[in-house]
């Protein structure tokens, strides 16, 4: 018995199942559910004492909901005497609230991180955090993953395009590092879409810096949620001369109107993970889903087994 | 300018609103909505700088919910360089979770508490806490007032019932204290009932420990939920010869068929104050709301001119 026990939560239980079977383990037992007047019930059905336990959850819509069961059950978790309370957050919610952009807003994603750490979490592992500072909201240990490499392969090995004539594009100046890498990979070129208001109250114009004409357009994005900015610079690409265009990013929100946006865009594939279960009714034929089950589960195994996960991280 | 400041939130807006006509200002102006995949946003509109801030927001359905608004508005106020940040929780949700019953549960009660403190209130303002030990699962100040002061006038003075022949029932033995403290302020006897399973899996017996033969009976409790117990409890009051039944208590949570069951059962009137709002489908004409907004107000207006409050407390 390695003292090893994995946990899901509600929001994303087929990638949970996925991890607990790439690392050779059972799902740990237990129950959420909701008394009548809708406060949740945490059941764990089986002794963590001593064990190093991993809750997957991610802090997706609806997220204060998710936010309220991670909680609650690291809460049980350590008081049920586990060793290590470790959690897994293959999205992280509240991202984009990373700082006071106006006056008097709040910073949520600190707060989130702090409400993490109270409840008694004493490890996360995060994948894609939309701004890398939020690592620093932590003062408890921080895995950062990254899905580029994964989302690179599919490109290299399955999505049978003409490698030579790909450009990796960024939809904005603060996705430049994360084309690049992308690019490296592709052994690619890049551009960069440069978005400016050129008065206040007039639309924005999208100007494409690099050389799109005649090639395949790969937009990479962190998050995709109502999938305006992305189907925007999509037909941006194509009138600038380019054959076609791919998108993908690592968190599919997909809020409110994103799929029919996707569907009806010029955009020919969108690429994305299970950081977010997709539910039934957001499928299109145009979505493909890339798992990462197997990166969280390595990660999951090298944290238990108290081995370095940093090349993971690139 | 006093440097007092009240803001409302999503869950009880009435009441704030009558709080703040209390107090004699208006409600703080702020906004809160929620973007496109449902993450909570909070715009505070006026300065608050160095102000004394009581933030109002009852963790009533939809608890989760209206907690992270609460836990994000005190993110935000502090923030916002507010000289104290006061919360004021006429309902205090997951309250019942104040203890670990069974192994591997969780205290959410004290979580909860742990929360709020970690997102930076100073001091608490409540209302009956279904137990008063949650208490001591704060480290910052708390206030803990009661209703019972407000629902025994309304007995004193409104009811019309003939006060010679009342007896006040506590519901449990866990209600005991409180059923002595009406009872004190009514001049009246009181009754407890008696509730026990004589084998597992067989049904409640209720007894009634003291004489209600030809009695208006009160039934007092801090919460009624499913309003199972109180229905019930009514019945075997009557079948013990009470004359009548009230019912009332501080907390209307009333989820699922608790409506249906009162209007149903033998309890005459019930009277509740509004700590949770009574959203309109839930109304009945056996249901009289009282007020909380002056003591409430009164509270604010003491702790912020750093006056004691202890004489509301009893
Ligand atoms: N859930 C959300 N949906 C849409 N916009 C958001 C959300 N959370 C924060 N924002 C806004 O997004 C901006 C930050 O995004 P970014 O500039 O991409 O880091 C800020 O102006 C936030 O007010
Ligand atoms: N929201 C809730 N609804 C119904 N029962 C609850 C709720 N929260 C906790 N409980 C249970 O209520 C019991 C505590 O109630 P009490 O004995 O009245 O303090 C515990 O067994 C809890 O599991």
């Amino acid at each position: 018995d390695s003292k090893l026990k994995i946990f899901s939560l509600n929001s994303n239980k087929e990638l949970a199942e996925e991890i607990a079977e790439n690392v050779g383990i059972p799902l740990g037992k237990s129950s959420v559910t909701h008394f009548s007047d809708g406060e949740i019930q945490i059941n764990i059905e089986e002794s963590i004492r001593g064990y190093d336990v991993f809750i997957v959850q991610s802090t997706s819509q609806p997220v204060n909901e998710n936010l309220m069961e991670l909680l609650i059950m690291i809460d049980a978790v350590k008081r049920a005497s586990a060793r290590t309370v470790n959690v897994v957050i293959p999205y992280y919610g509240y991202a984009r609230q990373d700082r006071k952009a106006r006056s008097r807003e709040p910073i949520t994603a600190k707060l989130v991180a702090n409400l993490l750490e109270t409840a008694g979490a004493t490890r996360v592992v995060v994948l894609d955090l939309h701004a890398p500072q939020i690592q620093g909201f932590f003062d408890i240990l921080i895995d950062h993953l990254v899905a580029v490499p994964l989302i690179s392969e599919y490109f290299l090995n399955e999505s049978g395009i003409d490698l030579e004539n790909v450009i990796v594009v960024s939809p904005d100046h603060g996705g430049v590092t994360r084309a690049r890498k992308m690019a490296d990979r592709l052994k690619a070129p890049i551009a960069i879409i440069d978005k400016r208001r050129p008065r206040p109250n007039v639309a924005e114009v999208m100007n494409i810096v690099g050389n799109v004409e005649g090639k395949t357009a790969i937009i990479i994005d962190d998050i995709i949620d109502t999938a305006g900015t992305i189907s925007i610079a999509a037909s941006a690409l194509i009138e600038s001369g380019a054959k076609e265009v791919y998108a993908c990013c690592t968190h599919p929100v997909l809020s409110g109107p994103a799929v029919q946006r996707i569907n009806d865009s010029v955009i020919k594939e969108l690429i994305i993970t299970n950081s977010i279960a997709l539910p039934e009714e957001k499928n299109s034929p145009k979505i493909k889903q890339l798992s990462v089950a197997k990166l969280l589960a390595e990660t999951i195994v090298r944290v238990h087994e108290q081995k370095s996960v940093s090349s993971l991280f690139d």
